[in-house]
């Protein structure tokens, strides 16, 4: 159970040092609101064991702007793995590991396409196994030797560009691998497919970074731990480490729509006592206007959290929509940003997202309403 | 989108068509807020194509009070399915299907054990797979020849007993079959079992009849469909026909906890474009106090579906804890009753759950708080 009035006085004394501008682009210093100053890599410290053949990560190339490196092997097959009960596989390179998932009838929404909460709990769940063929999964999300220093991972950051949506049925194919993010951070990678049309369907990365269970307060990366895990890493940086919402500074904020009252349950926490990174997408979304979920969906996404949240916590989530520098609404790409807090104050997360309209099977540019 | 004034209209004009006595057994006859009477099968009216063979479905045997042919097959092993994707797979008789899942970090809460939600989530995905098996799911829950008549399925019943919750990282398998339950409706019926263990875990049924998706009222199983259907049925009533929870008369509500303000968003519709049933335990869990929802687990569950919910409205959820004869709660062994309704009238559902003190790993009888 989490101490309210210590909760909120710890909140209030540290919602100002964020050091992230939702406007523009990313900062490349990011300090939490936990107190850990995060070094945004310039180079990426890893043990270099090979040059990675990136061509299985890519089998087909869409024309959403990537870094360079990513677009290397065009056309390549994506690699067949043995199906394992969906417990995945490691992909040729031992680092970078694969699992095929069918999209479950659960985990569609009324037009039949899965949720982006369905896509975060996915890579989530890759990611916890790829940790395990390594043999770094305890009895939470970290590895036993940081159990035994009371550290676990937690997500300070998420992107995701999403070309398309998985639909009921579909089997995809997650692929994913870590790279280290500066001295106290790691980054794990995922690209997925549609396995029958071997299209990729979108890509994403997290950011993590080490939290002490005890104090709830960020920690470095205990260099013991790191020499064991960084062998596993790959030496590239997070597949999207780049800002993919470039608002001018003319972009005005047409509307705020404000949702309170917002109250997690015992049920959203995960087995580290907080509510689980994937979970805040279901209140970013309340905020969202109906017109806007109903008939568009999410083109990309960055999520930046500053603090966790506990049960027994009100919070309110904030969406502005934001106009063009001719104080319009681009109705066929809808730019929001977001922000979840406290409503006794405090931020949560900051996000924004980037909406294309939904489209019928087969058309091009006709609305579903 | 719902015409609220209707749907208000709708709700008040029928709540009292209800023919279920929440205190008592289950009335046998079954009277939907729908306008469709179901009749409880006496004798199952099904194609007999051969006697079953129990045994594959119960490989150990539990103490919990079940129907005596149930019974039978004591001591044999589960069967061994090949893995496949969790897509599922035939178990031996081809009216039994069986799939694997493992339960997945995000699935789990912060005891590490699956939610109920979860394992309402795995039993849907088990029995549509099933359906597809026979080629009986369309684009929607039902198949091609329904959705020609407009016709679908929806959840009427629910029950389930719960002898042991399932931790991250278990393969569980979940077998179902399905038998005719009146002339109208289908009982899917659902075993599931540690595969490392070969213990049983639970049981479930559920009670689907039809429902026309214009006029959203329920509809005879028409004979042609029910002709196909039917030599796929199993010739048994419902796993767990009976109602589980036999309070005495003399039995007292000590509180009733309310939550209002519930609204389902648009992300909660199915494809059938309402609340899918699996849904509505986190609304009932609303208003369960904390202090049970945290020490205590559900044991067994009935729910029972009156009328459908789509977004745009606002619910409130009602939980009674019951006393005893001599007016005090048994504290290892609480019983509940709930109630989901609309806010402006109208009963959605109305269940009873029996909770049991959570266990640590290897205890018994100690709370975890």
């Amino acid at each position: 159970m989490v101490d309210m009035a210590a909760t909120a006085s710890s909140v209030m004394n540290s919602s100002r040092r964020i050091g992230v501008d939702v406007h523009g682009m990313m900062k490349k210093k990011y300090v939490s609101s936990w107190g850990l100053q995060i070094k945004a890599p310039t180079k990426v410290n890893v043990t270099k064991v090979g040059a990675i053949n990136w061509s299985m990560l890519f089998p087909t190339v869409k024309t959403i702007p990537m870094k360079p490196m990513m677009m290397l092997g065009k056309e390549k097959k994506y690699p067949k793995l043995v199906p394992d009960l969906g417990l995945g596989n490691v992909v040729n390179d031992d680092r970078i590991f694969g699992q095929k998932f069918c999209i479950r009838s659960y985990e569609v929404g009324p037009d039949g396409t899965a949720s982006v909460e369905t896509l975060m709990n996915l890579f989530q769940e890759t990611n916890t196994n790829h940790l395990k063929t390594f043999g770094f999964l305890g009895d939470d999300f970290g590895s036993v030797d940081m159990s035994e220093k009371n550290l676990t991972w937690v997500t300070i950051k998420m992107q995701m560009i999403l070309d398309r949506y998985p639909t009921w049925g579909d089997i995809v194919q997650i692929n994913t691998w870590k790279s280290a993010y500066g001295n106290n951070g790691v980054s794990s990678n995922f690209t997925f497919c549609d396995c029958k049309t071997e299209e990729i369907l979108g890509r994403a990365s997290s950011i993590s970074v080490m939290m002490n269970k005890k104090t709830r307060k960020l920690s470095k990366f205990p260099n013991e731990i790191r020499a064991k895990q960084q062998k596993y890493y790959v030496d590239t940086p997070a597949i999207m480490d780049q800002d993919i919402t470039t608002w001018s500074k003319g972009n005005e904020i047409i509307k705020d729509h404000i949702c309170k009252g917002l109250m997690p349950r015992w049920s959203d926490l995960d087995i580290n006592q907080h509510v689980n990174h994937a979970k805040y997408i279901r209140w970013i979304l309340e905020s969202v206007p109906r017109t806007i979920s109903e008939n568009y969906e999410i083109e990309s996404m960055t999520l930046e959290y500053y603090r966790e949240c506990t049960a027994d916590t009100v919070l309110q989530s904030v969406t502005s929509i934001l106009a063009n520098h001719k104080g319009k609404i681009a109705m066929d790409n809808i730019h929001c940003q977001h922000l979840l807090e406290f409503e006794i104050g405090g931020e949560i997360l900051k996000g924004r997202t980037r909406w294309r309209p939904k489209r019928k099977n087969g058309d091009a540019g006709v609305l579903i309403k």
